[in-house]
């Protein structure tokens, strides 16, 4: 899958088959996190991997955006290190571009994600970091569930002329 | 060229051979930063697209980090705008997204680009929004420097196991 095409049609997935990804599957998809850019390079990413049945239900009980993550059966929790980025800003670019790739790369395997926001909604990274032990020095920027699709969705064309502004606002 | 294939070997670039890039390849970098998603499909994305040499050499006399622009010969300002996306760690995480799209896109068309931050370090993003106008509801991001690499650079792995936790920190 070339990689324009996989950016363009690509959609968020919330359906699956209940298959959990494998462990081949799952290093592409970190492989593909680890190899975004950072500011100065500091490389504050890390991941957290859940696969347990109970704490993906866990979660989906007390972050209404996750409900997708019991049926996914893996999600990747993206976070961010203060002590390598201080600047909260950076950490969440980051963490995101992170996310970016994971999501492309699970494109590229015909698996379907979802990015659930965390950081910057309090109530959401709190439960996460309460949940999973997540240290007081690092942020959770997102989850993206994945799992295999059980829907097949179109893809949409966001460009719009009226958002691209040329040489000035 | 593969999406996985895309997404490993990318490596920031800062030389350029002076050529500028063209108006199909704009479009189609531009095409993969909108198709980046949103938190609740906001879409609070916005491009400046900057050509003219005067202004490129502008920012980069002022912007310490931006000398690469003048030579790439493009650049563009992924910006955010408060009042379709109010809270600003999300708007950082869609802006990054669809920067990290583009700068897949350009490795997709053997372009070479770098990630210019400004946002969340105030004297950057505030240098900018003064020379290109922008309002006080939008918030430039970042500026993807783009043109025809002068420079081959390998790839590197960044695959690293001790930032990988299982089901807990």
């Amino acid at each position: 899958m070339n990689v324009i095409e996989a950016i363009n049609p690509r959609r968020s997935i919330r359906q699956y088959t209940g298959e959990v990804i494998n462990d081949e599957q799952l290093k592409i998809l970190l492989r593909a996190g680890f190899q975004a850019p950072s500011a100065h390079n500091f490389q504050p990413q890390e991941y957290i991997v859940i696969k347990d049945s109970k704490t993906l239900e866990l979660i989906a009980e007390r972050h209404k955006y996750a409900k997708a993550l019991p049926l996914a059966g893996c999600g990747i929790v993206v976070c961010g290190d203060l002590d390598k980025e201080s600047r909260e800003g950076s950490l969440i670019a980051d963490c995101s571009a992170s996310i970016q790739n994971i999501l492309l790369a699970v494109h590229g395997l015909d698996l379907g994600a979802v990015w659930i926001g965390l950081h910057p909604v309090k109530e959401f990274s709190e439960i996460i970091s309460e949940i999973l032990d997540i240290p007081e020095h690092v942020i959770p920027i997102g989850i993206v569930a994945v799992g295999h699709p059980d829907v097949q969705k179109e893809a949409i064309n966001r460009y719009n002329e009226e958002k691209i502004h040329k040489e000035k606002w």
